[in-house]
């Protein structure tokens, strides 16, 4: 009982924070795209969160973890059931590290981040009305669905050799990556970006902001890797905390070094996404790493940030706030090094990460694919013109995020 | 022992949690006010987490829980009194729950928060003066002798069926939301609010902080909610913090999708003061609730704030934050439901929490008007209408908040 | 088991406030000075954590604790070297309080504060590339090495009747704040700063963000001062946060009243001050003094900001967010209030805590000093007139800030 109560006190805190990150989020967000889509990227992550709790609470937590089932698709019924004990109390055997309602809270912030990612991806130019649909969509269904295959116990647990993914650089944030990818490529570049085949770049209007984004997903990152050990184990939460802070820290001096022999340049930005970058990728193996993995993988996440941004650009892929970069292919990366370093390093992890890494790039990419193909080929899912070019916020809210200040045209 | 320990630690991040929320409402009221006005706003702010916890210190605490006393008023003394064991240490026999140090701090930081509401609807026309004393006076006294009436052990706990208020929905947010009331009666409109009978909107003047506080506020409610339980214990924290974060969830999107109809705007003002109106709703009997009523209670609290922000502006109150709606209305609301729903429910427990309603309006209203009507009649309250239009910033503090920047003409 | 596993969640709870606080140091920084040079301090801020905590995972740990050794400098070996049992898990009998990791990640975010420190008093003129020079020495190396002195068990830890420095008045303000004013003296004044013996203010650009960064200060200082108990101690940790808390809020309001007798104004900026000069004078004694002790010792330093800010100006220092007032002077004084208030007050622990300032002095003064200079006869520290005048952002990073805003000629 005495470790019970102590358990479950560290996974609150841990959603806590989880939860917190949605401010880091926000703020990254609007802090890198024009102050004129300012109202809508802050409308998208309140809803996104709003929604995504409830609609977890309705189906998702009950899709993901479904008890026993085929491994691909199962459901535990519509709402939640907490269990009894005969008195009639919540039924504290449920777990040794968590009550039931701490499972599903602390779940449920994971929910909504998937979501998240795509939201800055396609930012300053989709149209809110489908954005919403879509977060419905993949949030309430396709994030859980795909979960279960892992989390759930489902076929990626039960490989021969388990695929190991400790906190979500697949079924997370590669989840959230590939639907920012598809994103991209359906809804097209913003006005301005690329002309006569060449980049221009569009900066961010806040980087206080930005930068208070970051500084607030790491402080979150300490419940979302921290709570993933799903109890307080003193040795495997503090190694997680110290695994996890060493590759933000390496990945974001490597990724501004890079960044500043590539450029000659002492680039903030491409600092802030190396420290993502490095978080992204230490997050299927913290808890399996020492710090000199952590360092390494760190690092070599902060070095294909600069690789991949710079890729993406060339590719005429029009990402305001390095989603895809960050989530997506450092996500891939972290879920491989679990693999190639730490207690599990070995040829047939990495296998079983692959299997992993394609069986969610399957799952997360043709659905999203299908969910934004038919919203595009309907209501459409791009703003006018106008409405680009004049802001979201005042076409979609009627709102002004700084009236009292004067703008600059643009 | 070691239950003592954790229920300590989770004691403290509670106590942390509530004075972090002190940032939300500082971010919340100035984001929703005029740039000209921030300086006075912060400073308000500060003094108030400052000054209320001195004074808490100094009688607050022993006004509120004075041991054995008549129900309406007692004292135990000034200053903290720690109790001791015979060799001098603090005697942890005090409660299982938390120290004698973590009682007084956990109580001292919701203390000031029944001014930081006042402080919102009274945002850009109250001279700092009058606020300062009105602060000194409601929160160092009026606040722990109303807070005895129940938490203290007084006539409301010793009634029959004893009126409930689990974390303050009627204690804290209506107790700030009738001085609320009062002081927007009192103070009168902005200038330009009302013109010729017609409203005219004064919109905030940076909506990233505005939602950057409610998303701190919902943080802090973790603690706010989850901190009443006065444990750690497995069960009610964790119950808690999932009605909270349901109803605050339910609130927002309820509110929002209100507004659309009504409005035909998707207006991210209104999601966040539905959040707030959710929270608060939740507060009186979070810990009685399923998640069911939770979602329900939050959502008839976002609906009501639609319509109460739309009365008050009918009344022609002019209260810049829509605290009156928030804190008060979803404040009365919350209490209430604690008798139509959750494990309380019934007609006795309806008649106490009417009891408890009234029993609160009675000494808030009444003490607050007899303050600041005084205030009114000697020094005044309000600021010139010079100093109203250039802004409190330049005439009270001679400070500007955003010197680098252009600046419309307001 | 238990009990290690609660204290082990404090200290990572603390951990993690800490680690907060760069984003409350940043926020100071950026808000207290010019628009044109925030991408500076931001990439200074997050450079700073980020190499910091990988110097101290490299060298500093083992610098700072050495275990035995001469008392002035012990080396323990590169990297970090985790005690194992005999079964290749964490040795947990390591401590009672925490793991081997959360040792070191609790330490580790201590050790990047000190140049923080530094960062702000030189803000707005000072070369980046010496600067983050400057930072790999001193919190790779002098922050390490001086606080083995004391927290590593060295000569000030052995002494009669030995120094105290609960949480870091001396041991990280100080150090700080002695490299701070080195800086000062050695960069000079910005241009504009003084002119014909005259002082010209020079207001910061965003007071909201400035007032936000004392705000998560004062929260990280729940960390700061309640994780040095090293455990989750019921007493003294809860005893510690009501200390640190009166202290802080004493601060502020002495500091706002006498500099409201003394400039006929109501100073927001004098009120964050005071709250962070109450919290550094507490830090040194947080565990030992009662809450009268820290009201009275955060109420004096409060004063002495006042007046420390006014000899700085008058000694045409320029410290453009009050580093040397804030970190020194009431770092000096915290540590001898020791002496003076609480449990160990006595004239013998006076001459000790006056040996352990003089102590840190010696080594902070002259290794900053050495450090500082060698960079301003080589490779020079103070930018360009030019590029002084047009904001380091342009000229050492490229990026604006606020590039949709419209700002003031400067």
């Amino acid at each position: 009982m005495e470790l019970l109560t102590t358990n479950n006190v560290w996974m609150m805190i841990c959603t806590a924070l989880v939860f917190f990150m949605h401010l880091g989020f926000a703020f990254l967000e609007i802090g890198l795209t024009r102050q004129k889509n300012t109202i809508n990227i802050l409308f998208k992550n309140i809803f996104i969160i709003s929604v995504g709790l409830l609609l977890y609470c309705l189906v998702g937590f009950n899709l993901m973890y479904p008890g026993e089932f085929n491994g691909f698709l199962g459901f535990a019924g519509f709402g939640l059931d907490a269990p009894l004990t005969d008195s009639g109390t919540l039924d504290l055997a449920y777990n040794e590290g968590y009550t039931y309602w701490t499972d599903f809270l602390f779940q449920g912030m994971f929910a909504a981040t998937a979501a998240t990612i795509v939201s800055g991806a396609v930012a300053e130019r989709m149209k809110i009305g489908p954005f919403m649909v879509f977060t419905l969509i993949y949030v309430g269904f396709i994030y859980p669905i795909a979960g279960s295959w892992k989390w759930g116990g489902g076929f990626l647990q039960t490989l021969e050799t388990p695929f190991y993914d400790f906190a979500g650089s697949t079924l997370v944030h590669s989840v959230g990556g590939w639907a920012a990818l598809v994103a991209v490529c359906l809804l097209g570049a913003r006005i301005g970006k690329f002309k006569n085949g060449k980049l221009y770049a569009i900066p961010g209007h806040n980087i206080p902001l930005a930068t208070a984004g970051v500084i607030i997903l790491w402080l979150g990152w300490f419940g979302f890797n921290g709570g993933s050990v799903l109890s307080a184990d003193p040795e495997l939460t503090s190694l997680t905390l110290v695994t996890t802070c060493l590759a933000a820290a390496s990945g974001g001096v490597v990724a501004a070094l890079v960044s500043a022999i590539k450029y000659k340049n002492l680039d903030l930005t491409m600092f802030l996404n190396g420290i993502l970058g490095g978080l992204v990728g230490i997050t299927a193996g913290a808890d399996q790493m020492s710090p000199t993995d952590a360092i390494i993988i760190g690092a070599i996440a902060g070095a294909i940030i600069v690789f991949a941004v710079s890729l993406i650009d060339r590719l005429k892929l029009d990402d305001p706030v390095g989603a895809i970069a960050v989530h997506l292919v450092c996500g891939i990366w972290g879920t491989l090094a679990v693999g190639l370093f730490g207690k599990l390093a070995g040829g047939a992890q990495v296998l079983s990460q692959l299997i992993g890494v394609v069986s969610y790039a399957a799952i997360s990419f043709i659905s999203a694919f299908i969910i934004l193909s038919i919203l595009k080929k309907t209501v459409g899912i791009r703003v006018s013109e106008r409405e680009e070019l004049e802001g979201l916020d005042a076409h979609e809210h009627g709102m002004d995020a700084y009236p009292d200040f004067r703008l600059n045209e643009q």
